[in-house]
């Protein structure tokens, strides 16, 4: 698979400067239109939609990379200004300079200082909002002059909410419509506030985002030896994130593939990869990955300590893994996720559980912990794993061992006894300096996933949460991406910060690359969904212009605004094959004379006062 | 296709005789499993699971079907017995006999009678509950000696919740543990009736049926005329029910086609099936759906009325269109969609919304209204239309002809006041003896659901709720089936009774007999998350079958008690596919040193104090 067929069809990148740091360039895509052709002739044109992008370098068509060199070390210039990291004795990566100031974002936005990273997640979060909207006002300063749709776009982008019609305003509709459905618009922002918690700002300033780091409600994961990273922000005032896995296990796949899939997943979307492999070669996979790699990884270090010991859980001790987690953060793992709210006493609940425990982290430390009736020594130890991670800026993300593997099990005494635990080990990390998130469930029916964020954002002090799914029922194998997707959604639009993807081979096998393609859509659909939701102000940009090319049949603009245009585009062809047939002003639906579009444009005509329309009311 | 294809693997066709009618056979899949096998080489046997089945004569292998000659008129025997119903004139159909007691299921229950429809649909509802309850019952009387897992059967058949863990009970463990977690479960019957307006009874009864359908609240759809058809029931407090749409239009399709269609969405799961047709052979092709349908087919007349006209909404009229629903009714149509709430006054408001109309029946009405300067004929003849409706117990499903095509025109004044005006109808088809639905959006984010539900399920009396998605995103083309399931689930949970699918080929093109499995099971999937949501008593049995399967590496079993068993198998052996691997005690995504599943058994086998483990902790 070359460059090429990794091209979004009718998109450039284009770069944002920063304003604090005009070094900084934030990578996004721009999503050209075609004018709106009217029936009189004339045209009017659409302004071009900008969207978030975390295909980095490999996503830019004017730019070469090479897999054997890596990426450009996008942020080695800002890490070295800060001055307070050094090279290691051995002469290799960085590490902290001094115990008591560790280089991570968390430490910086406690002591007030806005980092370039901080600056480019706020104009990456903005979308390119403040740019759109200048550019509008620039061009029509007088409101009257503007065109409907611009008028209608700049309604959206300074208050984030939809533009309330100009039909509202107009005299000849009843005062009871319009108070019913202003309440009805009104009413958005309060359930904001009261179902979600989650309100997003109207702009998103790199005072915010420091501010949000700094209360831990957000976590900018970027380790000091992963300068290739884009930064981007995890949290629940943010746009919702994704998480793709790949990485090789002992039964297939290989280092190229696993490439691929990382370039496919930030193709697609992903906006981390966590490389879960267990097989041979664990470092150099790892070393292949994050070399080129734009977007932050995470690991679960367990896995390479556990292949160390040949496997057997018996050998496993402190040393094994405290080795393994520095060779990881030196490495240049920005974030790990670490079991260490599973504890030895938590164990026997799970036995008569409908299907124990499923996570293979989890399982690892309970077994070595019933080999040798010890506590969990990732608990036990985490005061200097904290000390560890601060040292590099990798975060942690607790993870949740004792997630339920089932519907029978959602929202036990194991898994919520873990999530107190996950609360206070949390704390424990913000002291060191070390930024965290909490991972998930699981297996969890929809009437109880609110409960989960409550308790989270709760027993966790808001805390950014990451979940797997959640599924909400068992019974679907082979579409258990589409209910992790449903599961996703729901937490997401509560909170969640990141849903990590569920493929449609969980519970049945590998996933090849199309399965990640698969997934990571059907997720990215998951968290916009949810993002619409919590009323991120650039969010329905999107959605807006897609409809109106709907409507207008610009066929291609409709494929090309749309998460997946190649998928758009092939089942489009699949029943109308012919070019023409992407001007047509219908589709195979309805037909020529049943298409609700055309005789809605009629009707337009009909009630339109324009002059452009008057000649074709003989038509409606 | 031949049936061969279309039968699920370790499943039969059952049949459950009712008690107040001895003669009706109700319909269900069991679906049979392999033991239970431990490593001391002792078993345990699992009990068969029963689920509904929708496919009717075509999914009993033991039962021949000829597409030429239709399938077993079922419920002939139960119509003639009520002895209020006669041939037409001609020596046709059957009609009323008396104009002041229509034959419909809405009648006989304010009458108090209790149809073979209603227990049919009882015993179906229950999913063979109350069979599998007095068999574990029967067979050991003794809790004590029950196995395991059947003890938490019969706890979950009992009850309709998990069964709290035996763990809870025992002494050693702190009693603060216990409180937050019967808390939580305790929380749950207060959370469904708070939350979901919509608690299911621990147990469906004839009279519950009966109950449910004289207050409007349930529908059971079943035209004299369509004797085919196996009774089933359209409410909030019964399993949420999936309609799959089908019909040829001008572009594509034929009548083989589309009964293949018809074949393949039962086999899946479609609980009703509206045909759609617009091209050729409407007729024609309605009786050949007709007659092989076993689920109630629905239609939308104004598209047949139109063809009438040769296309030309100018010549559409009162009079073709009565014509076109006498015959639809008299043919045996079990539903018609009529968009009758679309009101003249309401079209201005459409003008400048962002997408228009996008009901095809909504916009033919409006342009029909909009030539002739007059209100919508199917307003203002509505009680007429009732008058034929209840003459044949064919129910309506009051079409949104307003519905958003947009996020951006979700609940809008259009479509609020549209709702409103379906309120108004469904009182007055109710005074008629017409069982009622109204249908629902479209395009909705998914803070904008909950209200859309409960508005209507007050302004519209309780009335089945039937939605089309809703879609909570317009950039997902391609993948407008997840984000249909996504809102359906959503909007399930809290009350929507039936669930239009939406195919991956939505707002692209028509959906081929793949398209149409994916959006079933799609479909499937979002309606089971509901149905467990909603505390259906029996919805759980299958997720925790299947859960105890996949822990005991029961391969087999988890395939044939998944929504789609090929699909499952096919996945699985993409990865593993020597039959030896359905055996294994593993699987490909963690292999077999680092599999959860496996080292959670022998955690159990660690902690258990049965006899046939305490050999294994050597290997622990």
């Amino acid at each position: 698979m070359d460059k090429q067929d990794m091209q979004y069809p009718g998109s450039r990148r284009i770069y944002v400067p920063g304003k604090l740091y005009p070094g900084i360039r934030v990578a996004m895509r721009e999503i050209s239109q075609s004018d709106s052709l009217f029936p009189d002739g004339s045209a009017e044109s659409n302004a071009p939609v900008r969207v978030y992008d975390t295909s980095g370098p490999w996503g830019d068509a004017e730019r070469s990379c090479d897999l054997q060199k890596g990426l450009p070390r996008l942020r080695e210039p800002w890490i070295a200004s800060r001055e307070d990291v050094k090279q290691e004795n051995d002469g290799g990566p960085l590490c902290a300079a001094r115990e008591d100031a560790p280089p991570t974002q968390r430490a910086y936005a406690l002591r007030g200082i806005i980092t370039p990273e901080m600056e480019y997640v706020a104009i990456r979060e903005n979308l390119g909002r403040e740019e759109a909207f200048k550019a509008i006002y620039d061009q029509f300063p007088d409101r009257k002059s503007r065109p409907e749709g611009m008028q209608m776009l700049l309604d959206e982008l300074g208050t984030g909410m939809p533009a309330p019609s100009e039909l509202e305003k107009e005299e000849d509709f009843s005062p009871a419509s319009l108070v019913a459905r202003n309440d009805l618009r009104q009413g958005h922002p309060a359930t904001f506030a009261k179902e979600t918690q989650n309100n997003c700002p109207s702009f998103y300033t790199p005072e915010f985002v420091r501010d949000e780091v700094a209360a831990g409600r957000a976590l900018i994961p970027a380790n000091i030896n992963h300068p290739e990273v884009e930064p981007m922000a995890i949290g629940r005032h943010f746009l919702c994130k994704i998480n793709a896995n790949i990485g090789n296990s002992a039964i297939a796949s290989n280092i190229e593939n696993e490439v691929l899939k990382l370039r496919r997943a930030i193709h697609w979307g992903a906006d981390t990869v966590m490389d879960l492999s267990t097989g041979e070669n664990i470092h150099q996979t790892r070393e292949w990955i994050l070399r080129n790699s734009p977007v932050p990884i995470g690991t679960v270090p367990m896995y390479h300590a556990l292949e160390r010991c040949g496997g057997d859980v018996r050998k496993l001790s402190w040393d094994i893994f405290r080795d393994t987690l520095i060779e990881q953060a030196r490495q240049g793992v920005d974030y790990v996720t670490l079991h260490a709210g599973l504890l030895q006493r938590f164990v026997p609940f799970t036995v008569k559980r409908a299907t124990g425990i499923v996570s293979r982290g989890g399982s690892i430390i309970a077994k070595w912990m019933l080999l040798h009736s010890e506590e969990n020594f990732l608990y036990t130890q985490w005061d200097e794993i904290c000390h560890i991670l601060a040292s590099y800026d990798v975060a942690v993300s607790i993870g949740d061992g004792l997630r339920p593997g089932s519907i029978a099990d959602a929202n036990d005494f194991p898994q919520l006894a873990e999530l107190e635990v996950q609360g206070e080990l949390t704390r424990r990390a913000w002291k060191r300096g070390v930024q965290v998130m909490n991972e998930g469930p699981g297996h969890v029916p929809l009437h109880l996933i609110p409960e989960n964020m409550r308790r989270q954002l709760e027993w966790c002090y808001e805390a950014p949460f990451y979940t797997l799914g959640p599924l909400p029922t068992d019974i679907a194998p082979g579409y258990d991406h589409i209910g992790g997707a449903i599961g996703g959604a729901l937490i997401a639009q509560r909170g969640c910060a990141m849903l990590c993807y569920v493929t449609r081979k969980e519970h049945l096998g590998l996933p090849d690359s199309e399965d990640v393609r698969e997934a990571v859509v059907t997720f990215k659909l998951a968290a916009h969904a949810a993002d619409l939701a919590k009323g991120h102000p650039a969010a329905q940009l999107r959605d807006n212009a897609l409809s109106k090319a709907r409507f207008e049949f610009r066929w291609e603009d409709q494929f090309n605004l749309s998460l997946d245009p190649q998928k758009a585009r092939e089942y489009h062809d699949l029943t109308l094959p012919h070019s023409g047939a992407k001007k047509a002003h219908f589709c195979s639906m309805c037909g020529p004379d049943f298409c609700a579009m055309k005789l809605s444009t009629d009707l337009r005509a009909a009630f339109s006062s324009r002059p452009r329309t008057s000649t074709d009311n003989a038509n409606v």
